[in-house]
């Protein structure tokens, strides 16, 4: 099961929690007594992919420990228009309170994992990894990439401290001072751990050659046509692992993947996933 | 102009530069030396509104206070494909580690600065707010408020703590009590400062009436269809004011305004704004 | 029951031991080992009403978790020199520890709550609100906030964040660039959110006049004599609220509620309110 | 003079700021233009000593650095009502927002430096020092004790790690354990760092005895009258240093410094000096 | 026993651990899954003295709450090569992710412990402290702190806000405005609090002559022969305490002790104790 | 050269100052007028390669930022004994208050860069990194990394979260569960990030073979002799990159180079590298 530190999510919860002023939440505080109890459910108001359960659980859990919520499905669970995701109960006025800031990262969660599990439904049976991208919300990348993993997906490097990317402008750079694309790729396997693959994004089939001839481990082949992608998969011929990127939607992705290419990232993963619509319905006692 | 707190974008950028490793770019570093200068312009690549030059110019003085961001519009300028938006200049290696977060930040509040000016610009000539709900981006919100204002709206209460809603649950909680609506909203009046409005969510005609009557301040028509809208406002007559909620589009937002109500208020412009797309082009010397 | 935070409370508490260095106190680490334990109770030495019960047990508890504080009193209990206010068992260093940040918060807080509950009984029997300024000391406005409520007073709005109050200055600052108050009234409702009401400070019966005419929710009638706040609360005739502030006493509150006032505010339940004398008397095992 | 570290000034000011909403100050934003400029002079309604004035300039440099605060006069000089302390000159709408940050500090401290300056005034001639004691404001405590040696008195200890004083309830502690005073005395002498000094809180002639033989360094008469202080520092005879702590007031300061003792400690100075009235009187431009 | 706060002990740790990505261990979260078990026994591999067992059992607890360390000695406890020190048992995983911040500190402080060790025994049956400087890890001092006390040391002052000691250059920056050390004594026995006594570093018999003249509490003899220093000692006749420093080794610290020093300081039980060698064995279930 | 984040330093540098008292260092605050300056050098006082200069030009700069430090020599310079590394000139107070953090990094540092130089020629003329480990001081380890690459080594992975180390534990959790070496390496395969290199631990011939066969990336040679690496670098035969670790020193480090490794990492670098004796020379004005 993705991992996701209890820390982490106890403090972007309470973050958010704070910024939506939950914990002095007037209107609750006027009009329901502390005693008073209610009990709620989170249906599904579409069909998606579950993620972020703990973070709900986090949610009401912080403005009321007594709040308790039971999950009736699991993060991962394939979801279809009314399911019962969970059940919260306990203190009314809590429940409230924290209802928003619960349902704000679930709908957000979800929606990441539901375009993940569609892209990595579409090319099943294929040895393809579908993976995220640096294009998430500030702020959230470590749950976006939790729930990138919980739609079936994979993940790209975390950010620009743990992995290496080689990009366009990086070799003009290297143009720019005289130096070959090899001897950019040289750069950086000498200043960079020995513990991370080198990977150089190029954009054409001649790019690419020259980049598996310097020796990087993977080529990022940008914005190709499958066509193309596949010729590049074949000359480079296993010596390095291969990634599409560019453009990747629904209708293509499959296309893609059939090049051969060992990776398909995607930037909509995060900027464009629509949220899932999930709400939570309350009675009270 | 909207504001946006100079220190609260130097942090949120801060953040972001944090998660995304910006401070130390393996590959970039390895790659780039530190005496190598560039020059980047930001394009827009569809049509939207501007917004979010400040923290574009943050991130890039965040990783090098020497670079310098020469903005050429401004926030709240109607961008069309292919308008050039900033310049930026300076050491290419600082640069290129803070070019995704800058990124990040300009594309979504641009996104919701379009959507945004788009539903505004539905009800020109109207005399009706559109503004913005909670559903925003953990994190965020500030930001988010900041957008919509940049894209001609209004923002609603920022969170629980400075604003009153009184919402089904909250009626609900009070007829389980044996409360009426009229008891309800004295209770909120009673327990929050006198320089809140009380506004109530009604879903009925009738709930309406009784609302206003019970002298809430502003009645919140959810998910009415503009016709009952426009009886309720009828009814109400001034006593209060009037917002509706309950999925807005950009099809439908016209025929709601001219139900007369004085608020319109959107969930989809901070969730599902879609991202504007806007790109850096570098030039390396 | 007034509403704190309980994590609120447990940072300002935090801090404050910090502060005192109630975690590494070099005399009682020295002089009483870790296992003697001792009994204390928290005795009023003056009359006044009881606040910061919440504080003095967090204080103890983040010393030492299993000290275990006994409220014998609740928050908002009129006292009476000699009251029994609470003990407190456990870890005797712990105690001792902790005892002076407890002291300080309970006899703030219950100064604070002891002032505001004589204003408001000196009004008993007029339908008027006590309520707090921002005259508060920085840092603990909460707290102070929370006091006012437990000596049966109401608050005004937190800060300049949520909500609105058109000084002197700004009215100076639209007539200098030519605005009537009406105008500089228009211009605040245009731009804050609808949630909130309009208020705006007067020192003289016209300006109240311009100012109900403008539109104003609420007028704040500034260091008026009664008689002429009477004339004014007649004028307006229910058509805004109003508030009266400036040199608010014991002596002439009631002079001021009978004007007819909606609201009194007072800075001086805050900035001036002194110390409720209470001790703590420790027996040692 | 008295020292401050400015980074703590900034610190403590930003927070106040954050706490008052003061960057995000609706009224202001929606009424004053950016580019309105203004001037106000600090005015001085009472008569005391001026203290923390680098607060008050740190309040205006952190919502606006443009802004110029001027001081006319310096911490620590004698005010008379009506004099001018510093004027301030820049972006009006900053100004406003800060205003009451500024002045909640500069109240409150010139109101300790002031109650200080009565007492050390009020033993001219006299060698004896006035210290404060641990009664300080919560989260105020350094600035506090910077307002006291403005006010021309010194400081105690600071908190209870970086000063050793052995309270009745220590004695107790050691008593209910079979030890003598000597006996504690010296398990806090064995235990603490050999820069640190021994105070010993005594109630009477045989313990202050008893106490300068086991050899403490310093000892407190705690709520002797001055007649016994006399006695006791007599008998003292210059083998420790001696402090004279409980009910010291304006009327007894004088009585209790010609006993003898060397120094004076005082809650008063904290918990209860009255804050000097102090105004900021605006001009727009 | 010595004090360690355990929320600073907390906060260490986790710090400690979020720097070593111990929350996201890419290795452990892919290869052991969460059900499976382990136990493990930390094991000293060289002769010391035992420091840091509740940095160890925070760092487990920390990644996981139910993995339970069981300590087998104590702190303070003289180890010889092979001893168990501790067990630890629960989730394999989190044994694994958290075992390399647990060594890095239990290393640490057991070295520092053992070195303090090795040099109070060598003073065995002298009345002389030996004491720690400032010459500590930056960051961990208060840990180091602690160390020292549970190798049978002594503190010096913590920091420079609480401790005084004029050192050659303070007295050099006198000299240059025409003042004596008596002169330069006077200056901080009036600008410090009462609680604390004067140090001041002399580098010769005559500057120790002078220093006790001008009522130093204590002379810190600065890299004197043992010869010199009992020559000042003696001179010196219990005036003031004394304090040995500079050059201190473990063959000649008994030699200085024997001088007549009341303390002996050592920045080598901060700066360069080696790490005493421990390992965790691990077993899996 | 090597790169750190200047806000990191200003970050560390503050907090050490402020462990340190920095901020309020009594004896300098009573003994120094604020306008007396004053004048350093920094003098080698045994010969090593300098490191952490811009620690110390950042130590004098947070407590006074008009004291200027001018570097004389460069980080990675080899110092001989006597050598000006840098002078530094300004307050004197605020010289002799930071002066001892600006050394307590300057030390360490320059001890962490010296041991690694000392490695690095020792293997010179040889195709090897020398690396780092993740023994290293908490809250250091950036700093620290810096110094390593600063004597001419290079980096490990820098914590658990970004680079994968397949330890004799996670092999032997695997066989507990039936798992082989491959399957072992294969599940890490499939849940890192293809950007990731897989290294996997080995303390035998035939554990280098089976590790080469499952594809890993990365062979660590744990703890063999030259000669048993030496054969397991031929069989290997370039499919996998070879590091040695355990026990290396300056003795032996050669002889573990020539065995044809590609890698040897060495936790002494950082757990046990003297500090480089570094003293500052005042002058006073």
């Amino acid at each position: 099961m993705p991992h996701l530190d209890p820390d982490l999510v106890r403090r972007v919860v309470r973050d958010a929690l704070a910024e939506d002023g939950a914990f002095y939440d007037v209107t609750t505080l006027a009009t329901v007594p502390a005693e008073q109890r209610g009990r709620g459910v989170f249906l599904a108001k579409g069909d998606g992919v579950l993620a972020g359960l703990p973070l709900a659980e986090a949610a009401f859990a912080a403005v009321d420990p007594w709040i308790r919520l039971t999950p009736l499905l699991a993060d991962g669970t394939k979801l279809e228009r009314g399911a019962h995701i969970a059940s919260v109960e306990g203190a009314l006025a809590g429940i409230l309170s924290a209802e928003r800031v619960a349902l704000n990262f679930l709908q957000r969660l979800s929606g990441v994992a539901t375009l993940t599990r569609q892209l990595v439904d579409a090319v099943e049976g294929l040895d393809v990894r579908i993976v995220d991208t640096r294009k998430t919300t500030p702020g959230l990348r470590a749950l976006e990439r939790y729930a990138v993993q919980v739609g079936g997906g994979h993940n790209h490097r975390f950010n620009l401290e743990d992995g290496v990317l080689i990009k366009d402008n990086h070799l003009a750079a290297g143009r720019a001072r005289g130096q070959s694309l090899a001897q950019v790729v040289a750069a950086a396997r000498a200043g960079v751990p020995h513990t991370l693959r080198i990977e150089v994004e190029v954009t054409s089939y001649a790019e690419a050659q020259e980049a598996v001839e310097a020796g990087a481990d993977i080529i990022l082949l940008d914005n190709m046509d499958p066509a193309e992608m596949a010729r590049c998969v074949q000359m480079i011929g296993g010596r390095a692992l291969t990634e599409a990127s560019g453009g990747v939607t629904l209708a293509n992705v499959r296309a893609i993947a059939e090049s051969g290419v060992d990776i398909i990232s995607s930037g909509a993963l995060t900027h464009s996933a629509p949220a899932l619509d999930i709400s939570l319905e309350v009675e009270t006692a």
